[in-house]
């Protein structure tokens, strides 16, 4: 049954954060922590009753740096990484297809989606879909870093993710404008980059985008290749 | 069972809107919209294939407008508030222990919790508290307006709010710290302007806190008594 995970956002990245807990159940999983934010997220979890085992990253961010080394260390968490984003203090490196156990029988399903990075990966849980940077409200993620193709991204989200159930909520990475939670069925027939768009059209439009590059760039994936602790602790 | 809304932020008044609705029922109510977001919203109840049919609010607001007249106008949905809050445009004028039917069987609990203002309500949903500005994380409401009273309010909070399931999940009107959620049960022990203290101790720290009138004050309510529309529509 469709449960709906706990949103937290960082205003000054733009992040969203999820905790994944079902009902009844104190078995927790973090998605994509914020540095600055591991007290305020502990705080959830300690307030929601939950036991945090799993610290998942959707990929080796480039705009924030994550917490997962810092919650692993406090918690005991496991933190888990796609294993094409070169995060090597991380003990779960996860494939295409791997399948996250967590609490009494969830289930996160992994699925390999490059193009935003090379490595980025979605997780699938209870008809939540945790896009990541690969698929935004409305949008999608850039493609011009880190082994970045506009080409593998319409690839990973008109092949791997607009084939899901039309109903599967999508919680993405990132939001500028206040908003949420989409559908697959909704972005797969209105997202304004993706909707009755051919590859070759979506390759130019992601092609002339012409992004600056994120001011955290330099320090922050080296930072989240390590968990963002020195040393990956 | 449980179930968690979906949490919709204003960040310039910190102000969090909710919309409820069961896995799988497209029947859905949406809890103090804020005006300028009322296109974000809609937005999210149609991404997510729901049919909206009732805007309610926990008091008239100081610090926001409300879009429930626009809401309304727009979707048919019905305008439920509290009866003690002055807004007569509103079909549905809820008194304690009231009862909201909506979608295939679902029913929201209308629990008068005066103090914030004197009208104020929170609102129970499968376990879920939309406790509005009686009840935040890690604090409460202002009492020094709109018939705003501490004693009140403590009461309110420890005798209708603390008495419910500990397990309950607390969803408040604002946060000011990134703060989404809380239980009843962490607020009763550890609430740092409640637990453990006497209503007269409450009393005196709420006299105390000598906040400057919100800037929205002498727009807001008036609008909010309108349904946020010029003769409330
Ligand atoms: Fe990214
Ligand atoms: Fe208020």
């Amino acid at each position: 049954m469709q449960v709906n995970p706990i949103q937290l956002f960082d205003a000054e990245s733009s992040t969203y954060t999820y905790i994944l807990a079902a009902p009844g159940d104190p078995g927790a999983a973090i998605i994509d922590p914020v540095d600055r934010h591991w007290q305020r997220d502990l705080a959830h979890i300690e307030r929601l009753g939950l036991r945090l085992t799993h610290v998942l990253e959707t990929h080796a961010h480039a705009d924030h740096v994550t917490s997962a080394g810092r919650l692993r260390a406090l918690t005991g968490a496991r933190a888990c990484v796609p294993s094409g984003c070169g995060i090597p203090p991380a003990e779960v490196q996860l494939e295409d297809g791997d399948r996250i156990a967590f609490g009494a029988g969830e289930e996160i399903a992994v699925i390999h989606t490059p193009g935003h990075t090379a490595g980025s990966m979605c997780y699938l849980w209870r008809g939540n879909l945790f896009s990541g940077d690969t698929l935004l409200v409305d949008g999608c993620g850039r493609t011009d870093f880190q082994g970045g193709s506009a080409s593998a991204l319409y690839d990973s989200i008109t092949r791997k993710l607009f084939t899901l159930d039309e109903a599967t909520r999508v919680w993405p990475g990132h939001d500028y404008k206040g908003q949420s939670v989409t559908t697959i069925g909704w972005e797969k027939h209105h997202n304004a980059r993706l909707a009755g768009r051919s590859r070759e059209d979506f390759v130019a439009l992601m092609g002339a985008l012409n992004l600056p590059p994120p001011k955290l760039i330099d320090i922050a994936v080296p930072a989240n290749r390590q968990l963002g602790l020195p040393h990956g602790m």
